[in-house]
């Protein structure tokens, strides 16, 4: 459903979290509770409704620790799930499926989580063709991943860092001398493939913003009357972004003002986790 | 107030955090539209009140950035703060500053969104003498970052990994045979200054529990009733911990039942982000 | 002049450069055959005209040596130099100069080389407004290098990777059912801000191309006069790059047609070195 | 044919090359453009005639991509091939083999250049019984793939850095009193193994170096003439080198002196990128 | 018998193991003399009598260098074993089983060596309850694998560093106020699992000791009857351990003292290597 | 004395070995004990007598924990102490000088360890000639401070790794079809400045190896009359290499024999630390 993550940055992933977990001890319970020689199936379960993302990450962990577990998915990134829904099986070395859990769930959980709240403010502005996206404010490390996860709640991507777009803001237009200078200034200097976006928190400065030739404009914090005239001024000319304090119950009403862009820093810094649980079967320890 | 973070750690997530906003070219926007020799001035400022946790690492980003940037903090780890609370203060070429800005808040905002969740857990079992104390539910990679941020809150820290203490859950006692001979196990194998904690789900448990030594017990799940009679049961020959969707609302009332310990995964896993804001002064950018 | 590149690709560029050089043991003749003691004064020079691309990062291999070394920059990345220009001026341990020499003088003679090249293929297009742009023929690990080493001779960059643009080629085409449908596929999923481009081999594509909206169109392989007819097909609705074994000979002529981009892989993968030297000064190692 | 580079270098280059062009979201366009169940197979093919090297490693890149792909050679690391050759084939996913098509292309073709290069200085030295070596004159952080593309065009290396080898210029020299006592320090100092090298680029400084027991004599930029004299001169008591400035042209001139190694940079530093293509089959994309 | 190394561990040891022995150019002289294509099996035998450890290590060794090689163990990590036992037994290609055989070997030697001189001093004292435990000081960068090893021998782990156990030294002492003052405000700081141990070395220290509450105490360099007097007063209160200069002779008379632990930094710093070797079988090469 | 070892190795080993030390959570006991505020001066200290090996690596860690500790070397490298010699002195942060402690003096005693048993080998055998040399028997990770070590003790290195000489044992030999054959296959393949060493490990063998052009050769577990013999029989065409189980108490015996080299790998993979400490000055922790 949504593209996947790049290889090196799963095995990345995987390294950096089971790492932190395991130490230079490892798992000290399993290795002295659990039989080396005993296997075990265990089932990925969403404990709530939510929609999924990082599953093959997760997966990925289990054979991280041990490369005889087997893993089948039930379910796929971007799959909307009820509680009690099963993700995926795992299957192997008892211990290994202990050792993995926990870091398997946080992954799984934290994606998750920024997928199903990226699904609540799809599925708030559906049918308006409005995108939902995402920004730079993510939690240190996992850029990658939770602009995954947005994708899979039905939300798109806005710039990945300050490499890949360009983002002018009050202090880069003032630097260079108003909004017209400062995109000429971008303009002449970086690839014809690079989008220029300029901030503005004033209708007064939309017409120089379209007249700089701007490709998109962020409207920051402009209550809904102001987005609506912004629209009709633009016109088409350039792409609008709302954005500022836009909480999932303001999306629909944002949406409706005509932008063709909400985005949402809650979506990636502060959605709670989706819960997800690994349940050992009972024959399993035996 | 706080230990700091280990410096390896410091500059390992510094360099990941801007490596991530960075990539192969850079801030496109600061290069183009700022000029290389102007300087400025910039404050860190707190947008809500709450607590600070990650100022320093924070301060870190902008001196890897570019070393002329000097840094000088107004608060420190563990602090509360009002909103419009002055964090810090940076100084130096005003394109690191900006190209600083997304790296450091994001690092901020997040330790701090922690702190400010674990100081409110705190305030509301004030008194009562019990510990609030974190999980292993951590964001992946982020877990000595958070676990410094529930200290800086007034929690205290459970074990940081599967390696530095043992819990015996229900897979692993029922493998190894029950309670008892899953303690004796572990603690004929492990070393002399592991702490071995042991988790029950029903107080019919507890004796066994006791019996065979544990030096902790984790109540999960139990209402206050039952947490109040395993409390008297154990009698001080154990640490008693109550754990299992405990909310911030509730851990008041957990706490009237006597138990010392009392862990949130919420802590961790889904507390919101601290507003934190990058003011550049008016004149730095003249 | 050229944007700087990011300090941590600085670090990196420069501790993978001398671990290669300098092994497990160091540098053997400079150890035994300098006295510890001795320090001098060395004179970074271009034995041959060009633009100077890599300065500050061949400086820094110096400071990685020893940090005692002191630089000093008598040019700057982007200028065009003479032969026998000073470029910069190093003085510290002499043991430390030699053993920072290669490793100094490879980064600088690569990314010289290339921006030298870049130059004298946007010298010869000075006047048309025409773009000299780069592509992802780049020599492995050393892409932001060579993308800033292009700037600095004049040229712009074309996207860095598939990550920041998307170039539909014809088996993106034929897969995704033709050009219309090819756009609107990735329109439909990527951000907001990714540039389309779509490259045809025949001006009978071209149509299609301009009515599925691409950003722009790289125009593969096509003689003078198709490209003018593109030119003039296209009317300013896309950007038009022109690709395809454009030598540097051949570059003004292309200009010539009215494209306004023209693309050479040549820049990056076969442009030779520039000639610089370190000499150092007869009485440093008295 | 040649000795394959260490596999934990393999790994390393292809990790690299891939981080580069993948970045955080990937390969954008073929996301978006082909279905993730499409397979495809495709070929990797010589444009050009020239010499192969890093078959291998390019091979390794669509692996480390999807492990699905298989990957058959039909050619290896040293073969001269004539344009239009086919090197390998791979199949599987068509994304994964678009995907890392460039990372593999611009191994392939760095490397193979260098081959190619060496070939022809090789061939133009055959029967003279003369090597060619290459220098540290090498591309930052490829000089194990580039030291190996030389031995595939039939070149020997000279020492891989500043590690393995001793080599006295003119600042040892003058800083340890002269040859004598230069190469006395140095003896004394260093390992058994390893070999000592003096450069001179005057005839006077010959009797020095040979009666202190240089291993081998670098002769730099000395006229067919004197290199003529100082191999008669040596007599067999040291190995001789010529270098400086040496052309491929100029190649064969310098071997008929009887020197008995000749290095040029050039091979690793200006040749340029060999031509090679991937093409996809027909039927792959339907 | 031994909990195994972490994965990621074992991966990162066998890495940097081999790295540091093939650097950029590999095994020369296997490249030259051993043909690509011949196949052969190796013994990998104890030379001497000992304790085996990092066996799983050392296989894997083999496999990194090429993954064709077989490995079958004929014994496991913690196994006594005579001088002339067969440990495992590799088959593959003969090239990379002479390659890995040096890397394997230092590791298998090194952590056997360490097994080995930990069941001599765990036998010494067989049959007191004593236990036998490692230290902090151990070689840097292999604390995972000497620990490792320890357990292998017998022996128990003291805390793996500063971070999982805390050791409150004079220093600690008389900075914090003594052993009450430096206890209590530990003990306020530090999650309750964390093990608190107090080194005192003189019996008059012992009672505050007590009092404040340690969990164990370390006997630092008391002779024979001021440990038995320590144990005495003790009574059960703390767990005991005495360290300071005691050698495998001197172990089993402190053991007879009564004290719970024993600890030797000699284990890991100072315990020669086990004798093992890798013997080719004569067929292998023909 | 002797050459330093490269600046990157140093910064990667005591990064690796404070991240083993330090985990997540630091200096829980320091952090807890220790005012943040308080300074404190420290001597390190030779507990014995010995050789001085790693001491600007130690010092390093100590700037690695707290830049603002400040250190002054009292000996160096290659220095011959006495019990009670103070080797420097550290000042700063208490809580630095402490937790940088053992990883300091891990790193200090084990290199000082092996330059002291260097040292004593190279003492018996002064007057001779004879060079004391190691082998590749190091400790994984640590080839590098171990070969710098051989040297501060007055040692000289064999090869560092399979990639930098060629040493022809026995399944070589066997493999290319005898000593002859062996060394031609080499000599074409490897580069002028790589030396060849033989093994033989019987007398027959050595006019061979004399005849194939042998660099030097290894005379492995020969008797002192046999290594007699074979000196003479070599008479100086190559260099003789005495090994095989050769004690520092057998070494003076060999040295007689009249071989240039005597390589014991006892130096690196069993001498026992030298014992050093860190005291802490009294008025420090007030």
């Amino acid at each position: 459903m949504s593209d996947p993550l790049p290889g090196h940055l799963v095995d990345e992933l995987v390294r950096r979290t089971l790492a932190e977990d395991l130490g230079l001890a490892g798992d000290l319970s399993s290795a002295a509770a659990i039989d080396a020689d005993a296997d075990g199936t265990a089932d990925l379960v969403a404990r709530a409704a939510g929609t999924v993302a990082g599953l093959d990450v997760a997966l990925a962990v289990f054979g991280a620790v041990d490369v005889r577990v087997r893993a089948g998915a039930a379910a796929a990134d971007g799959d909307a799930v009820d509680a009690g829904t099963l993700l995926a099986q795992v299957a192997g070395p008892t211990r290994a499926l202990l050792t993995a859990e926990r870091a398997a769930l946080n992954i799984l959980g934290h994606a998750s989580g920024i997928a199903t709240a990226t699904r609540q403010v799809v599925d708030a502005v559906a049918g308006t063709g409005v995108r939902i996206v995402d920004t730079r404010k993510t939690t240190p490390g996992l850029r990658a991943l939770e602009k995954h996860a947005v994708r899979c709640g039905g939300g798109h991507n806005h710039r990945f860092g300050l490499f890949d777009a360009v983002m002018l803001k009050d202090n880069h237009l003032v630097a260079a001398g108003g909004i017209g200078p400062a995109v000429a200034a971008v303009r002449e200097r970086v690839g014809h493939t690079v989008h220029i976006e300029v901030e503005i928190d004033d209708l007064e400065q939309l017409p120089a913003a379209l007249e700089a030739g701007a490709d998109s404009i962020l409207l920051d914090n402009l209550d809904d009357e102001a987005l609506r005239a912004a629209v009709r001024l633009v016109a088409g000319r350039a792409i609008t972004e709302a954005s500022g304090g836009i909480t999932p119950q303001r999306a629909a009403a944002v949406a409706g003002t005509g932008v063709d862009v909400i985005s949402l820093g809650w979506l990636t810094h502060s959605a709670p986790r989706l819960d997800v649980a690994l349940d050992l079967q009972p024959e399993a320890t035996r």
